[in-house]
């Protein structure tokens, strides 16, 4: 059995970047998008610009789009749909619900503060984690064809609830948004002098906030209430005695984690288990998903807690 | 009249990057430092190592080592001493107070999450804001022989006090520091999936707090004051609105200011005023220190308002 064709809808930066990488890769890929420069810039790249999409139809497109993403486009009917916002629940009530089992939610973790067709980069997705939604009612074939393509442009996939996606990007990618936008503004009010002398810490924990603050919004206002939970999180931390604050924060961001291959029967419960203890399926499950679906995946990787 | 000359002791990443900037420069550096294996590495890229220091004397030293930095050196009387400690109060009131006038309190703004003499760069200043501290009682001469040595590796120098320092670098610096750790310790708390799903926002985010959590804890227990305000300040922020908020925040992060040069008296008043605006007194003065004090700077900058 061929790879199944892959349709991006939004060739932006992510989308852009997937059809590019899938091309890369010698995969025919087909997509659309509303701003014609964005469609010349893709077809330049080799991707054939249409409005019927079928096998893997990739959303692509800003949070608020969403739900709207696949009016005037011709979808064929057995296409599974997938989309890459940074929120799943949303999604899964809009989108998700119109589609039933056919849609899988998902959501690379990559991107920079730099949007559009012009930050268009092959490699984006190169090593980075991809979040994949099982909900209870997700076909398994269907999330595999998806795990398929996340893995085809370089990533590794994690499987994930939107539940559970939703509240861990709350914690490692919403809040750091808020943090970024109050440390910023509160240096303003501070004055032109500590402006000034803002240098290394003050680029790095603001660099975030460089993003459209119209996506940054939609994004932290699709996850309201972990994003609260997890903001209230960092807040308890703050309260604590600064040396062990300091101390802890240190050996979480420099931690030096080995991961080793684990065998995971191919089922929700034991995908899901594999991604709640930090795992991720890696490349080398590819090939045997395009040909066929095995009975376990024999070399996905967890963490190693040694 | 020449350069003086310029004795660094410790030479570690701060040190040994300023001592290898004036090298390069083609300026006699002497210096110290009670590791033997800094003082061979500085050597080894022409340092003079010795315990006999004169000119401008550098303090490259972490602040628990700022009292006793001195300690089994042999400083010339009429030296000007230095330092390059991250908060200016508490070295004021150790180093400042046994020195007097002899003392002019610095903090150039750059450095790693890196440290120790195998991080040394002699670019590490280029470009750089290097604040530079004017009291009441700071002898105008000796500040404008610091400041050549701040001008002469590449930085840019920017008058402030003391006090006025350590509330800019408490928005700016420690607060990012403490955020950073709050935001990793409440990742790691959120679990594994969290921590395995973090990417580019979380990583810039945490990045400040890979450096020693001792230099970091002496640097915000040193300036608790300003740190506690300047993150009451910054949670203040965090009760706005979230789409005002992230509106705000972009527009800090991303704003765009361009300089004009500015004449401005060669005195206290006039310099503080300066550095209160944003201003920084740029490379081009360089030369008119080295040979003689001018009346007026002719072309220190500040950021353009308009």
């Amino acid at each position: 059995m061929p790879a199944p064709p892959v349709g991006v809808v939004g060739l932006g930066q992510l989308g852009g970047s997937l059809a590019a990488a899938l091309v890369a890769g010698g995969r025919p890929v087909q997509g659309w998008d509303v701003d014609p420069g964005a469609r010349d810039a893709a077809a330049a790249r080799g991707v054939q610009i249409t409005r019927e999409l079928s096998g893997v139809v990739v959303l692509a497109v800003p949070l608020p789009a969403m739900a709207g993403a696949l009016d005037d486009l011709a979808i064929a009917p057995d296409a599974t749909v997938t989309d890459l916002g940074s929120v799943k629940r949303p999604v899964l009530e809009s989108v998700g619900r119109a589609l039933g089992g056919r849609y899988v939610g998902g959501h690379p973790m990559c991107g920079t503060e730099r949007s559009g067709h012009t930050a268009v980069d092959p490699g984006l997705f190169a090593g980075a984690r991809w979040a994949l939604c099982l909900e209870p009612d997700t076909e398994l074939p269907r999330w595999l064809r998806v795990a398929e393509v996340a893995l085809a442009a370089g990533a590794e996939v994690v499987p994930v609830t939107a539940e559970e996606h939703d509240d861990a990007v709350a914690a490692i990618s919403h809040v750091p948004h808020l943090l970024a936008a109050a440390l910023a503004a509160a240096a303003a009010e501070a004055g032109p002098l500590a402006l000034a002398l803002a240098a290394g810490s003050f680029r790095d924990g603001t660099r975030v906030i460089g993003s459209d603050p119209a996506f940054v919004r939609a994004m932290v206002e699709g996850n309201a209430g972990p994003t609260a939970g997890a903001l209230a999180r960092v807040q308890e931390q703050l309260t604590r005695p600064w040396a062990e604050l300091l101390a802890d924060g240190h050996a979480v961001a420099t931690r030096q984690q080995g991961r080793r291959p684990v065998r995971v029967p191919l089922e929700r419960a034991a995908l899901l288990a594999l991604g709640r203890s930090g795992g991720a399926v890696t490349r080398r499950l590819a090939a045997f998903v395009a040909g066929h679906i095995p009975e376990d995946i024999p070399d996905d990787e967890v963490p190693d807690p040694a």
